[in-house]
C-alpha cells in the first residue's frame, strides 16, 4: 500500500507526536487515540454526542488525527467501512451512548459479515452509574419500570456483530491491556471491534511507556511448523499429481493482506495453470494476464468459464469466501474430491477438513515450497471474448452506456464504488485493469456507496494514494444517506458520483411490483442542483452534470470529468425505469 | 379522540372491505393488513426491500390502507412513532429483513423506552431455508465461517426493545393467534412488538372467520375486585386524612389512554386540591385551570412550583415515569411517606409497595370512588407569573422570540413536536393551551422531529383530526434525517417546521468544546432551496422562510404562516451561536 518513506515518515511524526507529551502519564482518551494515530490512520469517522465530548476533546492533542464528523451514524459507519476497504488498514468510528451505537449498528452488521476491520469506540454512561437503578437518557427502560437499566444492554448486542468488545474500567493497567487486545483482535481477524469507554474515566491516568513500542500486529501460527509442512506437502502432492489444474483466487486473499503473497504465487505459476477470480475476489487478478479466464459466477457467469473450471481435475480455491453473491446464487458445481480450499477457519483437501490451522498458517509455506517445475501445465482456455456492446440509438441513454465508458476511462488505483443496485449486476464483466472494486453487495444495505465515497477519497488523502474514487448508485440508494454530500462539501474531496436517476427501486421492480407505488421514491429530486443547496452554491468544490444520451455521456467523461480533478463530480443519468444488465435478469428470471 | 360518527364510519368502511373479499380462506397478508385497518389505522411507514415485496403486495386489497414509504428506515420508525403519539393509536412499520429492522432499531428502542404501541413487521428469509447453513444476504455471517448463520439473530436482537415478538411459521392457524398476539400485546402493554414473516410464507392460506370478532383490546384487572377495593380505600384514607393535598399528573396516563378518566378526576377535585404536571405529562392539564400551578421540575423548575409541591402533605403522582428527564435530573425531593404512586407496574402508597396490582386496575376505581366532599382543600398557590420575557433588541433573533412567537399563535389541538435540541429546554415555560407536545426527550436520539413530523401530519389526516403540525428543530438534528422532506411534497402535508440555524450542536457546544470543530456542521446549507432540490421546484406544497429578527418573525407568522395553511413552510431562523434558554445552562452548569 504506502510506500516505505512513507511509513518511515508517518514513523517520524509518530515519535514526535509523542515526544510532545513530554510526561510519563497520559489519559486513557490520549492513550486510544496515539493508538490509532501509531496505525497511521488519520481519520476517525462519528458523530458528536454528550456521552463521548471529553474523550473528543483528547483528539485534539494529536495534531495529523482528523475528526471527520458525518451527519449521521449509520452514514459515519459506512464511510469508515470503506476507508478500509480502500487501504486494507483499520479504520475507526466513534459514536456516543445508545442513541450514536445503535443508529450505527446496521453499518456494522455490514463490516461483520464483510471481515472489514473496524474499531467503534462509544463513550458510554458513567461508570460510576453502571449498576445504579436510574433512568438517564439514551439508557434503553426496562420492561418493568420497577427493574434497574441494564447499561450494559449494548454490549451485550455488539457481540453479534464484532469479533471483540472491551469496556473500560477504572482499572487504568488493565485499561491499556484492553485498548491493545481490541485493535490487535479486529487487526488479525480483520472484522469489527468494539470499545467502551465510560465518560467518567476519560481523564484517567495512565502509563505512556506503553507506546513506545508497537503493537505486535505480526499473524503467528498456533500450530507446531511440521503440522504446516505436512498440510503444504500434501496440498502439493495434489496439485503436482493433477493433469489439469486451476487456481480461484477469492476475498479473504484481500481481508487477511495477502495479495502481494498471491501475486508472487501467479506470478511463479505463470503460464501454467488457469486463474479465475470470483465477484468478492474481483480485483486480485489483472484482466490481461495470460491465464486468467475469468470470474467464476456459476450458472449465472459464462459457460465458457463455469464449463471450464467445473471440468478441472484440481480447484486451488485461496481465500474462499461461501456466501450467495460469491458463489453464483449457489451455482458453484465443484467435485469436493477435485478441491482444495485455503481458508481462514479451515483447510480442506479434496474433502478432507482440517480445523486446526487455516489460510495464513498454510499459504505462505504452501507459495515457498511451490516448485513451478513440478506443475502440470493445463489446459489453455480459449476466451469466448464479449464484444463490448454498443448503444446505436441516440436517446434514451442505458447503463450499457456507462459500462462501456467506466470501462474505457477506469484507470489503475481507481477506486470503484457501486452500490447494491441494477448496475453491480454487469461488474462480472467489467475488466478493473488495476482499479479496485469496492462495495458492501454480501450484506446488501442500499445506501452504502455514497458514505462509502467520503470514507475512500478520505483514504486515499491519508495514504498519500493514487487514483480516484468513481461511485455508481441508484437513486433510490442514494436518497438513504443524501445528506452525506455535505460532508463532500466539507472535507473538499473530489470523487466522481454517477446517480442513477431511473425513478425509484428499479432491482425491486424486476423482482416484484413494477409499477407499484411502494417502489417509487418521492418523484422529481434535482440531483444537479443537490451540491447547492449542501454549500456549494457557486460550484466552487463540485461540478454537476445531468447526461441523457450516450453521446454526451462520452463527451462529458473525456471533455470535463476528467479535467476537473479538484472538483467533486455529480453525475445525474437520465435512465429508462425498467433498464437492468442481462445478468440480473438472469439472476431473477433464472433463464 | 375521533368523533363516535367517525368510528362508525370506519367500521362501516371495514366490513365494505371485508365483505369484498368473498371467500373463507385469504392470506396471512391479508390477515395481518385487515386486522391492522380494523384498529382504524390508515398509514403504513417503512421501506421495501426483497424479503417484504410478497407481502407488501397485498397492502394494495385493501384500499384505504396507504403505503408510506420512507427514505430510509430510520427515519420511517420516527414517523411511526409520532403517528401513534398523535392519535394515541397503534402505528405500523413495515421493514425487510437485516439490512431493513437493523437501520430501525434505534428508533424502535425510543419507542419502547417511551411506551408507544408500534407494531413492526419485518419481512424475513424463508421459513425453508431457517435451518440451512446457507450464507444469505442480508443475514449476518457467523464467527467462524463453518458455523451455520443464524436465521434469527434479529429476532433476539428484538427482545432488548419490545414487548412481544412472534414469528410466522407454515401452522395456519397458529399464525392468526400469533398476529392477533403481537397486536394485543402491542396495545396492552404500549409498546413496541414484532411479527416477523418468512418470505415463502406471504401466500399461505388462513380462514377468514376470525376478523369477523374485533381484537378484544378492553383491559381486565388480574386481581379480584376485592383487592382493588382494598387498595383504593387505602389511598382515599390518606386522602382525605391529609390537609394539604396536590395531584401529579404524568405521562403513563397519556400511555394507557386514562386521559379522559383523569380529565374526570380534576374536575371532581376542581378548586379543592393543587394540580401539576410533569415534563412528560405536558398537556394533560389545560394550564388556565385554576388549581394548576405549574410543571413540576424539581431544582430546575420554578422555584415556587417546587416549593408548594415539596411541602405538600400528600402527593397522588398519577402515571408517575420516573426518569432524569421527567424528574428535573434527579432532583424531586418528595418524601416517601407523603407519596402515593399510580403506576402501571405497581402501586406505592407512602412507601408501602404493591406489585400485584397497577395504573389501570387502581385509577378507574379511585376516581369513581372518590367522594369531593371528603377531600380537604388545600391551600392556594400564589403563581410567581413569569412575564414574557421580550426581545427588544433588531438583531439578532433569538430562541426567546420564537418562545414569544409559539405562546401567542399555538391553537387548540395543534400539535407541537419539539427535537432535543436547546430549546426543548424552555418548553416547560410554554403554555400549550390544548395543543398537544410530541417529542423524544427520555430517548434523546435528535433527528427525530423531521420525519416525527411526517408521522404526525399523516395522523391528523388519516383520523380528520383538527389542528396543525408545528415543529422546532435545530439545524445539527435536522440534518441526520434531512431526506425525508422529499416526503413531505411527495404526500403533501403541510406542517410548519421552524429550524434553527445556529451553526451546528449548540447544546453541546454549551456542555464542552464551544468552538471545536466536532461540534460543526458542514457550514452552508442553504434551508430555503431544501424544498425544490426535493421536486418542489415551484413552491406549489411549500414556502420557505429566512427570519433573521423578531418583527420580521411576527409578520411572517400573522401574515403569511397561517394564511397558507394548505402548504408546508419551512422557516429558517437565523440564530446566534450560544443563544439557549437558561434552564439548559441551569442544568448543565448547576447554578
Amino acid at each position: 500500500m504506502a510506500p516505505v518513506s512513507e511509513i518511515e515518515s508517518s514513523r517520524a511524526n509518530f515519535n514526535s507526536t509523542l515526544h510532545s507529551f513530554n510526561k510519563d502519564e497520559i489519559t486513557i482518551s490520549e492513550y486510544i487515540f496515539l493508538r490509532i494515530y501509531q496505525l497511521g490512520i488519520k481519520s476517525i469517522f462519528g458523530v458528536p454526542g454528550d456521552f463521548n465530548l471529553s474523550l473528543l476533546e483528547h483528539l485534539y492533542d494529536i495534531p495529523d488525527l482528523n475528526w471527520i464528523g458525518c451527519c449521521n451514524e449509520l452514514n459515519a459507519s459506512y464511510a469508515a467501512d470503506a476507508y478500509s476497504k480502500t487501504t486494507n488498514k483499520m479504520s475507526v468510528l466513534l459514536t456516543t451512548y445508545g442513541v450514536g451505537e445503535l443508529s450505527a449498528i446496521n453499518g456494522i452488521a455490514g463490516s461483520y459479515s464483510e471481515y472489514s476491520p473496524l474499531l467503534h469506540i462509544v463513550g458510554t454512561s458513567r461508570y460510576a452509574l453502571k449498576n445504579s437503578d436510574l433512568n438517564i437518557h439514551h439508557l434503553v427502560t426496562n420492561s418493568n419500570t420497577l427493574l434497574k437499566p441494564d447499561h450494559f444492554i449494548y454490549e451485550k448486542i455488539a457481540e453479534n456483530f464484532s469479533c471483540v468488545q472491551e469496556s473500560i474500567t477504572d482499572d487504568a493497567l488493565e485499561a491499556c491491556v484492553k485498548v491493545d487486545n481490541v485493535i490487535r483482535d479486529v487487526w488479525m481477524k480483520s472484522r469489527p471491534g468494539y470499545l467502551f469507554l465510560p465518560c467518567d474515566l476519560t481523564e484517567m491516568k495512565v502509563p505512556m511507556k506503553y507506546l513506545y513500542t508497537d503493537l505486535d500486529l505480526t499473524y503467528s501460527p498456533t500450530v507446531p511448523q511440521s503440522r504446516i509442512d505436512e498440510v503444504v506437502s500434501k496440498i502439493l502432492d495434489k496439485l503436482y499429481s493433477s493433469s489439469n489444474p486451476c487456481v480461484i483466487a477469492d476475498y479473504f486473499l484481500k481481508k487477511f493482506r495477502l495479495e502481494d503473497k498471491f501475486e508472487q504465487l501467479i506470478n511463479k505459476l505463470d503460464g501454467k495453470i488457469n486463474i479465475y477470480d470470483t465477484f468478492l475476489g474481483k480485483g486480485l487478478i489483472h484482466e490481461d494476464m495470460s491465464r486468467f479466464v475469468g470470474t467464476y459466477n456459476g450458472k449465472l457467469g459464462d459457460s465458457y468459464v463455469t464449463k471450464s473450471i467445473e471440468s478441472s481435475d484440481l480447484i486451488l480455491h485461496i481465500g474462499n469466501f461461501d456466501n450467495e453473491v460469491n458463489n453464483g446464487f449457489f451455482t458453484f458445481d465443484l467435485l469436493k474430491e477435485r478441491k482444495i480450499e485455503l481458508n481462514p477457519d479451515y483447510i480442506s483437501i479434496c474433502g478432507e477438513l482440517y480445523t486446526d490451522l487455516n489460510l495464513q498458517d498454510v499459504f505462505p509455506v504452501l507459495l515457498s515450497k511451490l516448485q513451478t517445475f513440478k506443475v502440470p501445465t493445463a489446459k489453455v482456455i480459449e476466451k469466448d471474448l464479449c464484444v463490448t456492446k454498443k448503444n446505436d440509438t441516440v436517446y434514451p441513454l442505458i447503463e450499457q452506456d456507462l459500462f462501456n465508458s467506466l470501462q474505457s476511462n477506469l484507470k489503475p488505483n481507481d477506486i470503484l464504488i457501486v452500490d447494491t443496485c441494477s448496475f453491480i449486476f454487469s461488474i462480472s464483466d467489467l475488466k478493473l485493469k488495476g482499479a479496485k472494486f469496492i462495495n458492501q453487495m454480501l450484506w446488501g444495505a442500499i445506501g452504502y456507496a455514497l458514505p462509502a465515497t467520503l470514507g475512500a477519497s478520505l483514504a486515499l488523502r491519508d495514504f498519500n494514494m493514487d487514483g480516484r474514487v468513481i461511485t455508481v448508485e441508484g437513486d433510490g440508494s442514494a436518497q438513504m444517506s443524501l445528506q452525506e454530500l455535505a460532508s463532500f462539501v466539507r472535507y473538499k474531496i473530489n470523487p466522481i458520483l454517477f446517480i442513477l436517476n431511473n425513478d425509484g427501486y428499479t432491482i425491486e421492480r424486476v423482482i416484484k411490483g413494477p409499477n407499484r407505488s411502494y417502489n417509487d421514491i418521492s418523484c422529481d429530486w434535482q440531483w444537479c442542483q443537490m451540491m447547492k443547496v449542501f454549500g456549494d452554491v457557486d460550484e466552487t468544490y463540485s461540478k454537476s452534470h445531468r447526461v441523457t444520451s450516450a453521446k454526451q455521456l462520452e463527451t462529458m467523461m473525456s471533455d470535463t470529468v476528467y479535467q476537473h480533478e479538484n472538483k467533486f463530480q455529480l453525475v445525474e443519468l437520465i435512465l429508462p425505469k425498467f433498464d437492468v444488465p442481462d445478468r440480473l435478469l438472469r439472476m431473477i428470471h433464472g433463464n
